[in-house]
């Protein structure tokens, strides 16, 4: 690294920690140490444990905030620190711990808040930032699929809670209620005790549960074979272009010498003519 | 757009009617209101809801009445038209809607053919319409393995219902129950109940649920498998046939250049011989 | 079709009728027929329907092995017939049907052997014959990994009835019992069952049960990733190949043209300078 | 095979019986017996056969312990042979079953060390020692997915203690048991029952388990076709790199040839004009 220049600004240096190895680690501990604490508050601790917590909580509360504001500052471009959505989603999540709590609800609200730092790991690990992204980038792919899914889930409670309402209420009382249950039947969770109970008035009811099993399995099956060839294939054109393109190069590169030599042998050819 | 010619014809003014987005937007609010409206009717409603509830019905069956009329007259091609299997199914569901209900099985029936209406929906959007079609091309590349499957239940569900019809005449008692409970046995779904049960009189049935569960897992994975390939080399084929054209296409151009060339210089030497 | 000869022979008139269609359709229609008596007697019927079902199994097991003396016939190498699998299969099957039954044990054995004979339908139709024997060749491949899950579920089976064999003596009592305890568990059929109740006695199982989970689940999953790829590649090897070889020769083609032009110029060359 | 030279060392002799067919079979078939001695004694045996089996036991230790000296000895870099995991875990298990027992929990710790045995099965065999290695490198490519996983877990698990500890302490009252209760739910073993429980005091409860369920099925999905991708990418590429080679300088080669005709062709017209 050659000397740094002694006009180097407030901003390059205020960059240089952000981006520095030792700074990384320290927030992704302090991140690791927010989670450990919000686990042990689940369990019974001593009163001095539970006051330690609160200390503690009190610190990474502290730290989060210097640590966003820090990052703020050492940002160039403040309009597009704002308009990051994970800047955004930190600076949430910090804030909303800010807020003092008085009743037990709003006290349950900032364990809830406290429980989504976690996912700042997210934020803050580029490896996972980059793999949630990739994720995203696969949903849209399954909006149809999912749209025929949730058509198939519809019908089907629909007729069930038309039919079955009677048999069990619990599980077949209004269409809401019957795509929970179907839900269940598509896990198999004790699909067949659903069935062995409206078999009794339904005989033919095992229609009922088994066309609508192969129904959403066959189009999810349909589902995971279309994503995996749509990545695939993707990915594969990527590549193949690339290749495809280096080999005709190589080999249009040769045409073209053997060309320039017929060219200059013609021309010869005619000098020798004359 | 250029401004519309004074002739424009009646077919012409229908058809840019229907392909609008504004009556293609019209046409889906309405099928997820009517979806809506057979939803609702599953809960326990005020009478006030249930009577609005009714006439809302009423609405929506001429609403689709019209809408399918408008789409017949606005079509061409009425032999087509009837010919679609989308638009046939749309008119069986909504002339079928218009039959008045007496007795409490017509209800039923009534009920169930509104909610089919959902299904619409699929023949409006043409994302899914086209999702469908590619599902149902699936079907018949899987006919075999599924006929392969049914033999293998029927092989088991006999040999099941023959042994263990005394030990729970309720799921072995014949053939058909013993087919059900053999795919509950391949759902995994309380499949160790069902064993230990036939395992008292016979201690060596576990070789039978095994044996059944490794060859419908090892055909089902097989087909599957099978499937990811057979889409995989199609769409690869298409592409890589395009592909390879293109690149032999390019190389193939430049080497007829050359023996052009070669050719002038032949003709050239031939020329400087004389 | 030429007029048929004279002299055509005897082998090759019963090859004809054995090939062709009616003959075929016929013989399926009877092993259809047979599954659906099989299945008809796993139902209470009255006494005058069981007789007829004896009596259509005795038409039916005549027919059987008339059709098989019949294919031996036509078979022009004996030997060959012989020592193929199926024709093997088909021909235990129905002259195992010929052993009289007298004693209830042999009475359950000619049923199953009936069972069997569905399996016939598979060894006639040729489209299910190829794809057991794709689905034959697929064992192989999947050979060391199953070896490999076996070591596993030995490991944890030996360790299982070790420590929990106090617990439950049904699920643990030995390396046998436990080894299908375990396959309940990776099935995922009511394990936490299993696990709560040796919990109690050993907090710490819910390691056991959970890298045994991991580790199948890891193991199966790389199986089927590497049954896909393996299938994959030689398919792809085989189609690009030809696909390669189709192009190369294309282009090599016209290389060669190029250079017996060459040789035709360089050969004119040397005459114009004579 | 040509006569062995005279002086062959014992080096060289040591290694030809160490990899020679017999010796391999030889230890195999000592390791099977083993495993079977470890799954015999999980059953109620008569003292003399414990006996018998205590007997083998000392025998197949004692015939490990020299085999491992023996292939220690036969190994010409004594320092490569320590290094090798195999060898160290082979070395560790047997040298463990050495260890005089006295108390009972030492008594089960030796079998334990026993049971490990099996697994020598893997470092003998070369088949599976490479498909462990093979399994072994696909694990970092899981790494960060499994850390996302973990977190994903662990949030929920939070909230789960959070809000549920009150409905079920077994299954909700801290965040290690609310982590292994939501492993049952993406396992779906009884979920609906832990959901049911939930729902009553939290009505919308049901939103936690199928956000959860969702969210754990689309990643492990996603896991599962980017490893299928990756795996088959990289085989493809070292496959088609070396084929495109192939392809590229059989063309190339024949476009040299066609350069060269070329020069010469130029030099011989270069001494026509001189």
């Amino acid at each position: 690294m050659p000397p740094l220049p002694a006009t180097e600004s407030r901003f390059d240096r205020l960059q240089r920690i952000e981006s520095s190895r030792i700074f990384q680690i320290v927030v992704i501990s302090i991140i690791i140490l927010s989670a450990l604490t919000i686990g042990a508050k689940t369990y019974e601790l001593p009163p001095l444990a539970e006051k330690s917590l609160g200390l503690m909580d009190i610190g990474i509360t502290l730290f989060f905030l210097i640590e966003i504001l820090f990052r703020f500052t050492a940002c160039p471009n403040k309009k597009r620190f704002l308009m990051d959505g994970w800047n955004l989603f930190d600076t949430l999540v910090v804030v909303g711990s800010l807020i003092p709590l008085d009743n037990s609800d709003a006290v349950l609200l900032g364990r809830l808040l406290r429980v989504f730092r976690v996912l700042r790991l997210v934020s803050v690990v580029p490896e996972l930032r980059s793999l949630i992204n990739a994720l995203l980038k696969a949903i849209p792919r399954m909006g149809y699929i999912a749209l025929l899914m949730f058509i198939i889930f519809y019908i089907y409670a629909a007729m069930g809670s038309m039919f079955f309402a009677d048999v069990d209420e619990f599980l077949w009382g209004d269409v809401s209620i019957a795509m929970l249950t179907l839900f269940r039947v598509a896990t198999f969770e004790d699909w067949t005790d659903v069935m062995y109970a409206t078999m009794e008035p339904y005989p033919l009811s095992w229609i009922y549960y088994l066309t609508f099993i192969f129904l959403t399995a066959f189009v999810f099956l349909n589902m995971m074979i279309g994503a995996i060839l749509e990545v695939m294939s993707e990915e594969q054109n990527a590549e193949e272009a690339k290749k495809a393109h280096d080999e005709r190069d190589e080999i249009a590169r040769q045409l073209q010498a053997v060309q320039l030599q017929l060219k200059e042998l013609t021309e010869k050819i005619g000098q020798s003519r004359d």
